[in-house]
């Protein structure tokens, strides 16, 4: 065994294990550093993955080649598609996991990867070379040292992470583990900069104490939809979650003690996830709403420990646990461990390339919550981009970069490297300008191809991808050349309550209408049925992508437009060829902002705040434009 | 939900696992506060249960109702009989577990514990009453309060913990877990002495990289051979282990650099268990051996992780590495982590009465490796004393105490109170006086009636257990009682090789022959075919108790003699009686040992190193026999 990799991860959790997978899978020696084997992929907050722009991510992920979106699969106890009342732009997919078992799939997904060593240290400095200013790899507490031509830092909230519960504090990375001192402090060193950032976690429930007849029970579905493109179906037994509500006494004991609220009486000092509020917070915030919806969501198949969505706090214990006694549900309700909020050092991720490299020190990658992020998804979506473009790095290659109209991951990465964050950044369908083009349900047509090419997606996975998509053309082509007579569909237009058709249509026609759909039109038109009934892996995905294709022609042609014009604006290369310091037709925000991001492109300089359509202009007569 | 309880358990190790269990299956409102509920049952080094003396200890806990047997069998992936070639007293079952599946399985028996509550924190403080000298409570270090009437302390590694590996230090109760501060204090604070012991673990190897080629097979047994009397049998796939040797040049390379040994520099002060030596310290101890044994057993059956036994180390980690990669078989072997050595506090064993109180600190239970004893099956003995000793102290009960002719535990409790400890003390069956007593097959008859009638072992335990001695009954007075005839046997006896009978005998006389067994003597009296087939549950269990039995019968017979004998000496209570300061006719050394340990009986006091028989006779004479 010798020390030297092409390429080092630091931490295991959700960024970490992507990272090192996608490098491994596309050939680099790869080493995964991580503190704790037992705690690979552990979700040190809620028992679950997906949810809205989340879920879309996942996907992402798996198109890619990566390995969320089966590890949930193998492991969700509750899959729910949400938003299905509304269009198929913000379809998200959301489930439940058992939390021990993701932690052992994962496990056993690292342990079953060619190229990929794991190795159970903690990293205590980062190794650059001075002259060079590129990274070399990193020293560990136990004076190991590994050599690497390119180090991606994955440390999630470890970094000087101090615990606070009330008024006490507890130095640690997460709850049970140890902080990690040192490690940050060897980055700060080569000029980067780091901030701190919050966030916090509620209480576990025993399941035995809870008055589940004062709850409002939530199933999940169980039909085709799943994370994975590619892998099997769920496995596991099903189980619903449960809902219930906070009310006016539980506010009234948790705003009594707001004086020993870290959050408020000045302990706490960072900012947390605004998306994912504390509920002591949310009564801050929204003081006139009477009540707050609380979610109690399994751990496992074979546990009794239940997860609070919706009650993080960092009230004193005493205070938490009043509180939830006043909820009827839980009015006896047990706790394995009250809520805590944790501050931990991130890096501002303006100092980032698109590639997630750091722009101070060569050959180092950044991704989760070291970024200023939050979520086991836009940890697992930077945590593949960084672990791909670690890899390509190594072998020479331009890096892998992701654009706005083509992913979820590509819309955080430019929004984090462009704007950079001032609290913990979540994923929302709202940050994406092209929605319907982001869909849960094309992920794979948006890049699998794009990661076959990069050595990531497997041939399998590929093939199997252009079999889907060719039956997916297959059926709009189908659709959009074959004509429908009035007689043959009339009478059952009119059953639906929609217009009958005066000549003869084409069946895509017909589709686009919202009450008509494949399954109620299939009925009257032999053919139809049989094109769908035809081609063989998971129909009813195909039949899915076909539908949506034609359904929103419209509002994706659209967006198509959009994106094809921004992409101009994209090719425009501005990297390193303006001082923009001596720029006097620049405001001084705009040359201030431009000189610390040093845009790669004019589209990334538009988006960065501060920088005005005018500002852009000027550039633009610059260049010649 | 409030913090008052009978019993709270402090670590949830294999001793704590057994104290609450065993608390709470009694009847105690107990509550187990463990730093990690990740980390249940956790096998800090060696994935495998039993062994010599050990194996006997876990069908003895199983015997009792404790739950070790029946969380090894579940997630056993390789059994063995050792010690079969020798006489059925020191027959051991020995088990590897998957490790990743003996945390759950234990987390499942916790959960599924009906008074028995969990809660994820650090004990931070001993509550005790200043006047009355009782426990009280526990706060952590949250700030929790806790109250009960008794505390089983059982922390393992983390009071203090300080890693070495060469001559670096890294605080920590255990890989990558952060060691508990301030609690040994508050325990010291009532005048409990404490000390420091050593442990220490070897490398894990990554099995992709190891040459088994270069290995020899060591297959498990699939026979009927189990360590619960009671649960089911094994379930999971079964794995080989491997065997190789060290050799010349591995030691060389390991006596270059001894310097850097922390055992051998000064850097580490106290003892490690003589048992479990470290590579190193093996070197030096038999300077003469070419090489020594080493085992690489597998730590699941879905993970690359294996471990090296025989290989513990604290040697800096190049040299550790080095000397594995001079191993044929392991020229190439990747690790997962270097061996490391461990220091913390344990508290001197004397100090405790049989029933594992403090004798300091009334309601106060210590044990595993806070008692200075090494071995996950030493520490769940011990916490099911404990467990079922705090239960029985908060319902008012007398103790619950096993005799040294009654069970290893009892044994090993008797060693520790009695002799206390200089080292980490590892259970061996020469431990043990009255070894043919002491039989894995026997624990449930020697125990399981006792338990049942203090609460713990279950009806359908007592049931199943009666129904099996009724059974071995039954056989045995048929074999005690049938003749059998010359002309039924000669023939055979004499193709076994053994002299042919002149008149009419017993078939317990012949099977009391060494080449005679059930087996073989079945075939030739249908009448014994019969009533061994009869019986109904685990049959093989049955004929084999049988067979001991009347095999070993002078044995059994002349032990018992003895122990009899002993217990009418255990059946002579000395606690309070003497000032023994004052008792001139005693050495000073005897005198001293008595008044620091002030045993309990005539026999414990007879058992005291330092104690000499006429030291016995002046006190029997005191007191008038």
């Amino acid at each position: 065994m010798n020390f030297n990799y092409d390429v080092l991860v630091i931490g295991g959790g959700h960024a970490g294990c992507e990272a090192a997978t996608a490098s491994a899978n596309i050939g680099a020696k790869t080493c995964l550093i991580t503190m704790d084997m037992n705690k690979i992929g552990q979700m040190s907050c809620n028992p679950a993955v997906g949810g809205i722009a989340k879920g879309q991510i996942v996907r992402e992920i798996d198109a890619l080649g990566g390995q969320m979106g089966l590890v949930t699969d193998a492991t969700a106890i509750q899959f729910r598609m949400l938003n299905r009342s509304k269009g198929p732009a913000v379809w998200s997919p959301r489930a439940q996991c058992d939390r021990g078992k993701f932690i052992w799939q994962w496990r056993h997904v690292l342990d079953n990867t060619p190229n990929l060593d794991i190795f159970q240290d903690q990293a205590d400095e980062l190794l650059v070379d001075s002259t060079t200013k590129m990274v070399v790899g990193v020293r560990t507490i136990w004076g190991v040292e590994f050599h690497a031509k390119a180090v991606v830092v994955t440390a999630g909230t470890f970094l000087n992470g101090l615990m606070h519960i009330g008024r006490r504090k507890v130095e640690g990375g997460r709850c049970a583990e140890p902080a990690v001192h040192n490690f940050a402090e060897s980055i700060e060193r080569w000029g980067v900069r780091k901030g701190r950032m919050k966030t916090g976690t509620p209480v576990r429930i025993d399941k035995r104490s809870v008055h589940f007849e004062d709850m409002e029970e939530q199933p999940g579905e169980n039909d085709y939809h799943q994370f994975s493109f590619f892998g099997p179906h769920r496995q596991l037994p099903q189980l619903p979650c449960w809902t219930c509500n906070t009310n006016e006494e539980v506010h009234a004991i948790l705003r009594a003690d707001i004086a020993n609220s870290p959050l408020f009486n000045g302990q706490i000092q960072s900012t947390g996830p605004r998306y994912c509020p504390s509920i002591e917070t949310k009564l801050v915030t929204f003081p006139d709403r009477k009540s707050h919806p609380l979610f109690l969501e399994p751990e496992g198949t074979d546990t009794n420990e239940m997860y609070l969505n919706g009650f993080s706090s960092s009230m004193p214990w005493e205070t938490q646990l009043e509180a939830i006694h006043h909820i009827p549900a839980l009015r006896d309700a047990k706790i394995y461990r009250p809520g805590y909020a944790i501050e931990y050092d991130y890096f501002d991720p303006t100092q980032l390339k698109h590639s997630l490299e750091s722009k101070m020190i060569g050959g180092l990658f950044l991704a989760g919550q070291v970024n200023g992020t939050t979520g086991y998804e836009e940890a697992g979506g930077q945590g593949t981009a960084a672990g791909i473009n670690a890899a390509l790095l190594c072998g020479g290659s331009d890096p892998f970069i992701m654009h706005r109209d083509e992913s979820y991951i590509g819309v955080l990465i430019d929004d984090l490297t462009t704007k950079g964050v001032d609290e913990p950044y979540r994923m929302f369908t709202s940050r994406a300008e092209y929605r319907i083009l982001l869909r849960q349900d094309d992920a794979d047509d948006r890049l699998t191809e794009k990661s076959y090419k990069i050595g990531l997606a497997t041939r399998e996975r590929y093939d199997w991808w252009k079999e889907k998509r060719e039956n997916i053309d297959r059926i709009v082509d189908f659709c959009m050349t074959t004509p429908v007579k009035p007689k043959t569909v009339n009478g059952f237009l009119e059953s639906i309550g929609t217009a009958p058709i005066k000549g003869t249509v084409k069946i895509a026609d017909l589709i686009a209408r919202p009450q008509v759909n494949f399954k109620n039109l299939a009925d009257q038109i032999p053919e139809l049925k049989e094109i769908l009934n035809s081609p063989k892996n998971r129909v009813d995905e195909i039949d899915e992508g076909a539908e949506i294709k034609m359904k929103y022609k419209g509002y994706i042609d659209r967006e198509r437009v959009f994106a094809d014009k921004m992409h101009r604006l994209e090719d425009i290369k501005i990297k390193g060829r303006f001082n923009y310091s001596e720029i006097h037709d620049l405001s001084t925000e705009c040359r201030q902002k431009l000189e610390r991001i040093q845009p790669e492109t004019i589209a990334q300089a538009s988006r960065i705040p501060g920088v005005s359509p005018s500002d852009i202009n000027v550039l633009l007569v610059l260049l010649g434009r």
